[in-house]
């Protein structure tokens, strides 16, 4: 987990990840927050609408910014403002997702980063693109 | 789950239900993004920061959207084009969250509903403030 400071990270920092998106992943989801949609849930009902399986939860696949702000960018100091995100193309279950940040502006006096969001598939495929307002929590530490 | 189509559905129309933040949703949570940070694992950090215990991940809280568009408004036919939410207030576990959405507009050229969220926590406060677009999709069925 990274651990940055507000002051360490410049406008253009670009942090990474990978992630695989696995069929009890879905499962864990539905748990959670039991949307029981078929698009997500129903092969045959997916696949009457075009599709090749069943189609990955949009809010799992934007769950992964909390791990771009809580673990990377900043990581440890990350207290999430905001989020958009809009969605281009249907992620599948074994699709392996690149998660990338870039701050695009800081606000020194709220110490908050806006980090522009690309999530793109194996193929290299845009599936999601977004913006975050971050907010580095500068508190004194073990005193 | 309901199975509205886009004519059923008028601006103002709103949809609304509950949901419990368990510690086991956390947990669940963890495992699918890998989000190891400490102000949602680890009490004595949350409380340092000034939390009354470990905050519910700002995107867990963001999931029961997912729920809202694919199980109640408009359900069966749900498909998310963006979401775009705001923090408030931290959520902790045993919340009981009230998520509502409310359509302030239509484009019937894309059957396009734009909703605005409110999620509040079991003392009416305000948690999460948003807008979704979410298209309804209108296919030939059971042919």
């Amino acid at each position: 987990m990274n651990t940055y400071h507000y002051d360490e990270i410049a406008i253009g920092h670009t942090e990474s990840f990978e992630a695989l998106v696995k069929a009890e992943d879905m499962e864990s989801f539905k748990a959670i927050t039991g949307d029981i949609n078929p698009l997500h849930n129903d092969e045959t009902f997916a696949g009457d609408r075009g599709y090749e399986g069943r189609v990955v939860y949009g809010m799992l696949t934007a769950s992964y910014l909390s791990t771009l702000a809580g673990v990377y960018l900043p990581g440890e100091r990350s207290l999430i403002r905001s989020v958009s995100t809009k969605f281009y193309k249907a992620v599948f279950i074994g699709d392996r997702l690149t998660i990338e940040g870039k701050v695009s502006d800081k606000n020194d006096t709220f110490k908050l980063l806006t980090v522009k969001i690309n999530i793109k598939n194996q193929k290299g495929e845009k599936v999601l693109k977004g913006e975050m307002e971050i907010q580095v929590l500068e508190v004194e530490e073990n005193e």
